[in-house]
């Protein structure tokens, strides 16, 4: 296993060329979706793609496709949900969105391109290696960032602003707007690696919730979090009438139900033995993160 | 092979079916997918998909989710590029657009959900299949609806309004814009079939040749149609100068290269003998469609 920084590495090598890759792309399309891919951010979903195949004893070459894919697919929602029409979000990491930046019909025009670039890269990695490996690990991957997944998560995010705030409506956003893209590094990068299904379900369930601990810090940190260190507006969530973790269980409950969370995140690790290290370090971190 | 309408009923049959079938999707999100999906039109692209695995001696029942998976594609482009920051159409086929019966913000999300399925469906397919044609077909039509396809073709489009028109961009815009989307079912479905080579070559060469006269077609509707018959407004490409046929040729020179164009088309399909018998008449009936 690599340390956090060298998976790291890794992606931003090759994030942009494995879009250059797919052939001759206008530049007037290019330019706003590398402005977006290339502002930076923790790259966390591929990094953990990385590091779970490689806990399973798998390639990493091999990884790489679907670890850049996957940020792709986060930089386009991302990009779509900056959106006038969705969250109105003019700051995305300290720079201005990418419609801010480009107009909001090459942003639309832009997720598009990502979103379609990634199942177009993970589609070549399955024509590749028909070993039926790759073919699966894009498929838990789009059906994570679909509409029973993140764009479903989206979806009720969107439609249950200033409705009343239940317990159902707040994790079923958590699981799919937040959690399902954070499981699918893991369940794809096992996959990848050929690992068992008893290890596919334990990394599931650290995904799941380390989704949901994350998506908890998210709530807390617009709330107590710094602007400038976040690099983005706070007090939104309210602001906005948002179905938040916040609004259901107030500030300390929130932290109490974060640590659990991340007990129970940790422990699904288990299985793993001291491979799982990397991503018990990862909950950890995640837990005391300021952005 | 079927007929037009044979094919047609298979799909209509299938369509919201296929993607009620990736689980459970939050009802807000599936309204506006399956508005857009049953406004109908004449579900073009599917059909020519069906046709051509039935033409290449495959299985129809192998083709249907590909055929739905395009026409998702199709909607999902129709429905993004009806936005107020895009083409700013408040109808589409007789009734209101997406986005003006469901707002902006679950319009965006309709067209990336459908997109998204129409991935997670073909994937799918490739799961269950792994015999690596279903994987090659989907990557085929992933290819031609991104960034080097359709997404390419919209982008310059939109970029290129109110500037000097030339045949380059015009050729491809036409090309990426709308010839991809109707070459797709060409390769996808014969590559299903497990045609030949030169039968998959000669398949593309009809689509991008049919695709070519459908835009022709649509550039001259825009200044020759009837709204009525159409269901949308006309004379807006040059309201909005766009890049069109029209502009480069005039309507004369267009409907000269529109017959020319058809010719080559029906010519490409002689290596499938009277089994193109099919495709001839479809790109005979789009020389003489009015809407």
């Amino acid at each position: 296993m690599l340390s956090y920084d060298e998976y790291l590495k890794m992606v931003e090598e090759h994030l942009t060329d494995t879009l250059k890759s797919l052939g001759f792309i206008p530049q007037r399309i290019l330019d706003p979706m590398c402005y977006s891919l290339s502002a930076g951010g923790k790259r966390v979903r591929p990094v953990m793609l990385l590091a779970a195949c490689d806990m399973g004893g798998g390639k990493t070459e091999r990884a790489l496709p679907f670890a850049c894919a996957l940020e792709m697919i986060h930089t386009y929602s991302l990009i779509h949900d900056d959106l006038p029409a969705m969250d109105n979000d003019d700051e995305r990491r300290g720079k201005p969105s990418c419609h801010v930046a480009f107009g909001e019909d090459l942003a639309i025009l832009a997720g598009d391109g990502l979103l379609s670039a990634a199942s177009e890269i993970m589609l070549r990695e399955a024509v590749l290696h028909p070993d039926g490996r790759a073919a699966a690990a894009a498929l838990c991957v789009m059906r994570r960032a679909g509409v029973t997944g993140m764009v479903g998560g989206q979806t009720v995010d969107v439609t249950m602003e200033n409705k009343p705030v239940t317990e159902e409506t707040v994790r079923y956003i958590h699981l799919h707007k937040t959690a399902d893209l954070l499981t699918a590094p893991m369940e794809a990068g096992l996959i990848l690696a050929g690992a068992a299904r008893d290890q596919i379900e334990a990394g599931i369930q650290f995904g799941q919730k380390l989704g949901l601990a994350f998506q908890m810090m998210d709530d807390l940190l617009d709330v107590e979090g710094d602007a400038a260190v976040l690099g983005k507006r706070t007090g939104l969530d309210d602001q906005a009438g948002k179905q938040t973790w916040i609004a259901l269980r107030g500030v300390n409950g929130t932290k109490a139900d974060l640590e659990r969370t991340t007990d129970e995140a940790i422990s699904a690790l288990h299985i793993f033995g001291t491979s799982g290290n990397f991503f018990k370090d990862l909950a950890l971190k995640m837990l005391h993160r300021v952005q």
